[in-house]
């Protein structure tokens, strides 16, 4: 990968010299380090701030069931009752929520971040949500003089425990270095994608064919296995040819072809038939605001919705293959 | 890839000792070669042929089309006028059809191999052809006291010219031996599938895969350059994460991603859009023999049939990316 | 309809005069009637044949399974041991089969009908099988010099019973008096379609798009339900408006809406999902011969092929409603 | 229709005694009538305030393009400057705009309806757009002490101008007389649906069944005509059949099947693709926020996506037969 000559600017751990993260300093870091925002400490959150804690970053905290705080609060991190509070005690917060209706309250809310943000602030949202909801988010934070990066994750909550989460950042590319020097403490790729938005359109590409290569995969797997191939050569034969993707060779999804892997152990753990729909959904509503034909991505969009109707909600997104086969039963 | 315990048995050229290919020796091949015979000298055919004669197997030669055979005359190889003829001068056979009707005129017709077929003879299918009609050949050759392998291709003219196919061999074991002989003189990969059929199978099912992830790397691509990514970095992103497949990594549909494939170069050249169209008839006519559902891989049937009415059918089957573009005079 | 005008010519029950049916002589009827072959006892088969005997025609009998012939034997009518004995017997025979293999078998196996038929007899087939299978059949039945016509039928079981079952006929125009002269007693609607093939072509193409719109119904539907709508208070919007179809209209699949319909009966009776599944794969596979793109009938096709591994085969097809609906225990 | 036992409540003019229209009468109109706003004087909102003032309703007339206003004005109607200025003259207002955007801008806009609305105010909104929408406009006005209602139109420009529309209404139902003077006057329908939102909902149900029953009719047609069938004989046995629905009976997508139809004029007229698109996305949204599978209306979307990016964004929408088939030059 030749960054310069492409364009792509990305930084990981394991090729970064070792005196880098000493000359990553910004405007905003000072010889000891000043506190961190973090709002939504959740199954992701949660592991992420801990990472920043080891990192020697003191956290401000919030989240809207105080449960999820009293961890960092026993830890001796400082938590307040709302998101302006955040932004009154940081000028760097990090959010990670569900929805965007939960980060449209977090930072435009009645309490929200731009109540009190202030000017020079960096506000980097890690939440996984519409592009077009980040431009406006963005467009909000600069009326207040500061800045707003998308920067959503790719990797479950394996790999936020692991600091192995890849990063996919939009926004102004001189405020990168200041992104990276927090993303690194949380994740092994930071990955500078573009304008404002663009770090959420990667994520939505990235799951849309990831979710399109998988049920391929299922279905393949299913009819060779019909057919009468055995499920571990038929696996070898398309990672050896052009039928090669992730799903197939990583994280196939028939049970006795890896280990170590959902499929090995009843589908579960991994990421959700729900969470695969919620970014399909993304993918859809992206689709129709730019009106871009997705025809295999829209009809997974309709396969994971169904498989959430039929009880696969909370099963790894690789059950499509239990759920494309005939029930023994009948 | 440990074949011996997981079962798969293939054969590489590069991993091969030297004096393997002494030691392969079949009671069908004698201290001077024997001749072999060939039916289908098209564009695929012609290239597989010549392959055989660098090897030093003279060839018994037929093609419905004469001058196709011209060629080889000229070499000094023996043409006959119809498959029983071959059948009576070779006890090895080749068959590289475009369709399941030539394979089964070829076989069972009027003046089909079964006409004067040996005992003993070895038969390998090459084309590609639904695996039901190969189990049947299967049954009518086994009746003649010979036996039936399928071993259909993959890779294009190219890798038949540079002898980088890849056979996926359906049949009895223990004659698996025989056939490498033969394949793995015009293949760098000769893979050992199962029973009869098997060799289709597997190659119906990679071809499925790489249809539905071609379309979906299309579409993914293409809302991410509609959403505002740059077509080469959201490639990259793609290629280091779960969306990773062959069609991204390999094979990018996307025109100035990668140099050397066909969407460098106006999709001419590689696997034209009706050979897939062709490839996906087979996998749905399995399915529906086998009651398998495949909601992504008949879609994707259509997609390209669609494609082969509006134009598209002789352009490689990338440019899918073209057919879903917005074309700019509207 | 002016069936004249059109080109359309079909023969209804209830607009024919009383005495039309006196004047439908054709050179294989005499004044008493002579027997009429019919080979296919099953479910539909059955009723036909009584409404035959009804109509003072002889029969004489085959099924593969000798039960299914008892009821008839005791009625007095004959029963034979094979296709080829039926044919010895009578020149106009009726075959009601399940599959194209089965009237494969029927007409040209090793004791097939072809082995003895007369020259001139009438053989319609009102199986539901692939229009280029017909028109193989009827190839061989001109050969032996008699006559082949596809006459698939619509209608269940009750219909076969009520004599209300429509014929789609295809075969040769000049035959058509004849044909009618005992589908007619079997059916109210006798429709002549063209050339050999166009019979079951007509009712492949109807049973599609009845798929198409039986998922179309049920998915507007239950995305209104989940909207706010009553479903009554829908289908009726539905029924005065452009989303207007037989599926909204006459059979509708949301329980509550209809009285009389499968959905009242929790999707009992009617036309099971199996058989439409069966229909949709003869579509695709007349769709792959023709190089016809089907996207919505090939999903079609792919979501009964579901139904059917789910439990949903022998519910009635319209039993998707219910298919999609999410689960309450979810 | 028993309106009365089924919930059914609609207003037909033909069914309507001729005294009725005297019986209207409610709080908001007077012996001598009151003006009435009008904001979106397009295509379809010209027509419609047309209608009204034939009825003899004084208009208050507002467009983001002034020329659309001239027509009005030089027919002595008053012409204002802003929504704001419209609800400051008028208590009961009509708005026909273009997109959900427009929708939101007219309403809740720095120069809205909602800056000056009157108590008791009665507000029409007759463009399509996202049932969430109109339920939020609804909640905003509520607060104002005024009434808002959804009342989307099915029916293009002709029946806008000969007062065939059909109105689709959402609101409370204590409203839906005084909400029927005054769409009574521009169309012949007016179906009372629900609360507010179902107007909207029936509408996008309705649409994506056609959408769905054009393409379907399209593909069997199609399919039908290359298996060897007559086309109008083919669209004769569907309506008299299972598969019969208002696009192959009313609206049939085939050239020479009817006369007077899109069909029959190379498309032209009609209903777009790029509005049919349009009603599709927004069933696509509803469908995702309501977490809805739509299989087919989904695709269905994508395949007018498609159209609307290879040139017929202004074709009929039943062109889609068009584009299925294969092209001539091919």
């Amino acid at each position: 990968l030749r960054g310069a000559a492409s364009g792509l600017r990305f930084w990981s751990r394991r090729q970064r010299p070792a005196v880098a993260n000493l000359a990553v300093v910004c405007s905003r870091s000072m010889a000891s380090k000043t506190p961190v925002g973090f709002i939504g400490l959740g199954n992701m959150g949660n592991p992420m701030a801990k990472n920043l804690m080891k990192h020697g970053y003191p956290l401000i905290i919030y989240d809207v069931f105080p449960d999820a705080c009293k961890e960092f609060q026993d830890a001796g991190e400082q938590v307040v009752s709302c998101p302006a509070d955040v932004a009154e005690k940081a000028d760097r917060i990090i959010t990670m929520l569900p929805t965007s209706i939960n980060a449209i309250e977090a930072y435009s809310g009645a309490n929200g971040i731009l109540k009190k943000v202030k000017k020079g602030s960096l506000l980097i949202d890690s939440s996984t949500i519409d592009p077009a909801v980040s431009k406006e988010l963005a467009k909000e934070v600069e009326k207040m003089g500061a800045v707003f990066m998308d920067a959503p994750v790719s990797g479950g909550v394996g790999a936020a425990r692991s600091r192995n989460l890849t990063f996919m950042v939009g926004g102004v590319e001189d405020e990168f270095a200041a992104a990276q020097e927090l993303l690194g403490c949380m994740g092994s790729n930071v990955v500078y994608c573009g304008a404002v938005g663009t770090g959420q359109a990667a994520k939505i590409c990235n799951n849309m064919l990831l979710a399109i290569s998988m049920i391929g995969t299922a279905e393949a797997m299913n009819l060779g296995i019909r057919l009468g191939l055995d499920p571990k050569l038929l696996a070898k034969i398309l990672n050896m040819s052009s039928g090669r993707c992730w799903s197939s060779d990583t994280y196939n999804p028939v049970p006795g072809v890896m280990d170590g892997v959902p499929s090995a152990n009843n589908y579960q753990g991994g990421f959700g038939a729900t969470l695969m729909a919620k970014d399909l959904g993304l993918a859809q509503d992206s689709a129709t605001n730019t009106k871009s034909p997705i025809l295999l991505g829209s009809l997974a969009h309709q396969i994971y919705r169904m498989m959430c109707a039929k009880g696969y909600s909370k099963k790894d997104f690789s059950s499509v293959f239990q759920f494309l086969r005939e029930e023994e039963t009948f």
